[in-house]
């Protein structure tokens, strides 16, 4: 039977702390991974390119989780230090995989692989790749730990090649009901509700603006569908009690 | 003389974690924070609505930070548990703060004020109000942790009303050079730049694509504004060595 698996996602990058870069890699890898794997996302921190923070991290993350995933850091330049790092943290030699030289080597040719694109092969010793189908270099996996790069569309091109090396777990389903009203109008209701699901289903409640009105999205979670279905008839019966309109989308 | 301040962020909110909501918030304090503070955030992290998990957190970061940020969890229903938590955290009693509940009691009107409406009142004891001039529930802050609400629009409109709680440190002055080059090309000689600067800059280096080009943005950050030219004019004599265009923006 399938169990609960978990993941974190570690950001390194200091464009990300100082935000002058938006991330946009904890939405998609966390949606992926629920749809395609069962794994839900349970904490993420944002790091900057500091090679013992990075270590602290990457130790009590892979410890915690079932599994951690890096983004940024495994470029070609002085402040890509993903991959020296992850191999202090394990104690792994930092070295060249045979592998992704040839791929990289291959991919630019012999005469314009110098020495920045080579970097991109040097990995902690035992790492397998993640490979890269929009520009070659390719990510790793060391032991749990999955390092992908900080560009979202590359990021997003590699996510497939992470599945092989992934347990399934448990999907969590969700329903979303919008409501044309204000939150604290249902607040006691949804506390009673949640109270009574309390072991299986997870209620949130979300305050939207849209066509000029104030709403709120009721978001059900589970890995149930049946108690998912259950919570929300009990939804809907207070919305029709209430006289609450439903906004369809 | 000022001196370097620092702060972390803890988004607070199943919805982020999971990817049904992108966050917004942390790039949004960042920037501000070392705009008009300077004040450094120097990790982040994004935790589940669960209270033992915010009450760790909050815990260790403002112990390691100068100042906390939490976003979410300050609304009326069940899943708005971050008042409590933080109570929880400081051993403070949890209670209606005199002020909060006068603005929403006049705010609704007494009428309308029902039990949703009056949790937004409840802090931890001595928490002093940061205040919210577009819907009215206040924000807090107890000892070095600021509170405030998790919808962006709401929250950008609070965090002038922070300024007068913070002391001010030593603001990040940034140049970002946009170079129409790969990485590798230059990874050696920042790398050398980068080295001779250790202690007084930042060099980053963010790949990009632009009118259909792969280019690389250098961003040099330093609170010293006399290195971060020194910096750039190394920069530039790279770049013109080199021969590399310059997009101008």
């Amino acid at each position: 039977m399938k169990k609960k698996v978990n993941a974190a996602i570690l950001i390194i990058g200091n464009e990300i702390l100082s935000g002058r870069t938006q991330d946009k890699n904890l939405a998609f890898i966390s949606n992926w991974l629920n749809s395609n794997c069962g794994i839900s996302v349970e904490e993420v921190r944002v790091i900057p390119d500091i090679q013992k923070v990075i270590i602290k991290n990457v130790l009590l993350l892979s410890k915690k989780f079932n599994y951690l995933f890096t983004t940024g850091g495994i470029g070609p330049t002085h402040d890509d230090i993903t991959a020296q790092s992850i191999s202090k943290a394990f104690k792994l030699k930092y070295e060249y995989h045979k592998e992704a030289y040839e791929i990289l080597e291959k991919y630019y040719g012999k005469r314009k692989f110098n020495d920045g694109r080579k970097k991109m092969a040097k990995m902690p010793r035992g790492a397998k790749l993640i490979y890269n189908p929009s520009s070659a270099a390719p990510g790793f996996i060391t032991k749990n730990v999955l390092s992908l790069p900080g560009v979202p569309s590359i990021l997003n091109s590699m996510i497939e090649n992470c599945k092989k090396y992934l347990i399934k777990g448990l999907k969590v389903h969700s329903k979303t009901i919008n409501l044309f009203t204000v939150e604290s109008n249902i607040a006691r209701n949804l506390g009673q509700i949640q109270k009574k699901y309390k072991k299986f289903v997870d209620i949130g409640s979300y305050p939207f603006f849209r066509l000029g009105k104030i709403g709120v999205a009721i978001v059900t979670r589970s890995t149930s569908l049946s108690k998912l279905k259950s919570v929300n008839k009990e939804l809907i019966k207070l919305v029709k009690l209430k006289k609450i309109k439903i906004l369809k989308i």
